[in-house]
């Protein structure tokens, strides 16, 4: 309790944010009345921008202040290769690591029969008129290694098959990753998928 | 990256937030951007408001949106007990506890020779004169039970012997604590203030 309304709603609100409860709401509303000048007023000015400006790309789902988002307007991006992914945080993922210099198309979500989440509730459609529109040569598969995210996979390699060359992420033991502390699905999967040195 | 620079921006700065990192900003980010209407507007909306209206109550040191604190104003409270505490946040765990039916005096920190911080960059002349003034018939010291909130107790203590009663807050098992858990110093505190049953 803050005995006081504006920021009594102030910390229920960012209590909302994933990753923070009601103490460590409490703990950034205090930091940000501290730092007023420096941290309150700009991230209420940018959320208001962000706010305001916020929309998802027509073409391939990335969130961006524009109809179309910086990667699919980027000449320097127009190569023939997609990577698919569930979502914008999958793809913010994938810029990080810096290596994918092609374009990305965002699923929002996978497939779910118990969720009743067919094709049509994703952003299938658009992907196979887009592989069909855009020259596409290479569809990188980039979905989560988990049943729904390989279940979805196989589904969208089914609808494309024939048309384009399908790829997948390999999958095996993590960079750092220590045998002892791996899943049993890891380890199988790296053995099945083994290399020669 | 999220290959915009608002949103970037807008992630850059909360993960200035204490207990925020980049990954759990860009997190909370996406989920504002998902949550425009319901969560983000509303958000920059508090944060503007905050932002403009926030500031330290010129009595007690507490945070609220008028130059005396909603505690201070409040003709309920206008006992003759005053609850000396660090920090705003020390004031909102005590007003959780719903215990304390007086008012607070916030000092803003402890004594620190290291940091340079005397009892002039403290709230203490303020409070030694609130004492003084204000009918204050008792001060309970609720100061961390750390080594700087304790010297700080005693310097207060000292400055105010004799003009009024001092108390501090009880030191023991806390509530729910398992004796195996506890540091020596506790299981000390709490033998040697221990009360017959």
């Amino acid at each position: 309790m803050s005995s006081n309304r504006e920021i009594e709603n102030l910390i229920e609100l960012m209590a909302k944010l994933p990753g923070l409860g009601p103490r460590s709401a409490r703990r950034a509303v205090l930091h940000l009345i501290r730092k007023r000048a420096l941290l309150l007023t700009p991230l209420a000015d940018m959320m208001q921008t962000v706010a305001a400006t916020a929309r998802e790309c027509l073409n391939c789902g990335n969130v961006g202040t524009s109809d179309i988002c910086d990667i699919c307007d980027s000449e320097k991006r127009a190569t023939g290769e997609l990577c698919v992914v569930e979502d914008v945080a999958d793809l913010w993922a994938m810029e990080r690591s810096g290596m994918f210099k092609g374009r990305y198309h965002v699923l929002g979500g996978t497939l779910s029969a118990l969720d009743a989440v067919g094709p049509q509730e994703l952003r299938i459609p658009r992907l196979i008129d887009r592989v069909a529109s855009e020259h596409i040569t290479e569809v990188i598969l980039a979905l989560n290694a988990t049943v729904e995210g390989q279940t979805t996979a196989h589904y969208i390699a089914d609808q494309l098959e024939g048309q384009v060359l399908l790829t997948s992420l390999a999958q095996g033991v993590p960079i750092g990753g220590e045998l002892d502390y791996l899943d049993d699905g890891t380890i199988s999967a790296a053995l099945r998928a083994r290399k020669a040195l």
